[in-house]
């Protein structure tokens, strides 16, 4: 169990805005999976997927989008977790934009691990003490 | 207030797997988005847009996601809504696959309307009808 | 060979969108592939990727972008192709606005068809029948 | 007028990657425009598009993709330019994968700018010093 934050820095392309301006919602999702890929370790991530089929997944997402996030601005994506019994690992995760008091979309993300054929699978132990030691 | 489901259909493409094997679970918000859409029309959405530069933004999304969807899969989208005071729109989205017997994800999401300077503002009075009328 | 033009909707979803205002250029990409799977039949790629680990890939696009494409849009993605041999078919693939004199986007792309190792395989011969029956 | 070559790195995420287990080909358009973002500075062109009204746009691209990428890898994209007259900038682009004797993806780039109406400008004076300087 932890209570470390994690930083991982978002800079905002084209590809992330729409045409009102500002960030496309579903994008913010994937800021918050490449930064918990920073916090497992992509490589971990890669060897548990090739070497034993078992790969991380969303099973509960909960977003407030609290405001909008433009082009050009380089976000702080802030991340803790717990683990949570054998399957699940909950994570906080909120994008800041630069000079912000508040978070500018705020995530609680449930993740639990399945196997190459979509059945539910206990939390790898090796995944379980990088994250402890993390 | 209406209790009326809506359907539309989306084909999954190579654009919407990853790696994994199924749907990326950030798609999951574009195929709502489009729903919604469709339930609101675009044309309407794009005349608010230029006309009295009103934008529909998500505020909140509670996402589910209980099976993975894969490639070549044509899903039906399924929607109701319900309106919720002056400013909120309340909307309850499902993916349904092929031959399905429970939703493969289930959002509830809450959208307001935002000028071009992202302040809140009130359901515009021909959004409130129309819907109504849908 | 065929010299038959296929059709394909696209609608032009926020998703699509950059801030700019009009379409993600990227995103022309993905529609001409929708397009082509709709030539080449889905199912049938599932079948030819699921049962032989042969799939598709682009090995070539040259693409020019004359006009942009914008919001609630419905285009059409025009496609014809050849089959160059035994390993490739050339497609020319274009995107047409509504009421448009010519193409906003053209696209001229070579595809090739690989294994699971990514090894170039000759164009299956049931796709190749499929094609010149199409 | 310039030889130099620019390195922008790119790591490989889920959202990269399709069911076929490499990253889908539209995306490295995405790092094309991303590592040009990078060569002409994200603020120079945030400021271009908010005082100005102007924007770079993709006229034309030529790609060839030579070899997958794949998951947890990060690549680096080179680029390297030249101004072409007063409206042009041609951009050589590639992805080069990790301990690579050649680019899985090489990129021929023809940049303009144009105004919010979509019309053809010179290239800006300070973009053009800008570039010469870089």
């Amino acid at each position: 169990m932890t209570q470390k934050t994690y930083h991982h820095s978002v800079q905002i392309y084209y590809e992330d805005t729409d045409h009102s301006g500002v960030v496309y919602h579903p994008n913010f999702l994937k800021y918050f999976e490449r930064a918990r890929e920073h916090v497992i370790d992509s490589q971990r991530l890669n060897t548990l997927w090739n070497e034993k089929g078992i790969g991380f997944a969303v099973y509960k997402a909960n977003l407030t989008f609290q405001e909008g996030v433009e082009f050009a601005e380089i976000c702080d994506i802030r991340t803790s977790f717990i683990i949570d019994g054998k399957y699940k690992t909950l994570w906080r995760q909120e994008v800041w934009r630069p000079g912000a008091t508040r978070a500018a979309v705020v995530g609680d993300i449930e993740m639990v691990c399945l196997d190459k054929n979509k059945q539910l699978q206990p939390l790898p132990l090796e995944i379980m003490e990088a994250l402890q030691a993390s």
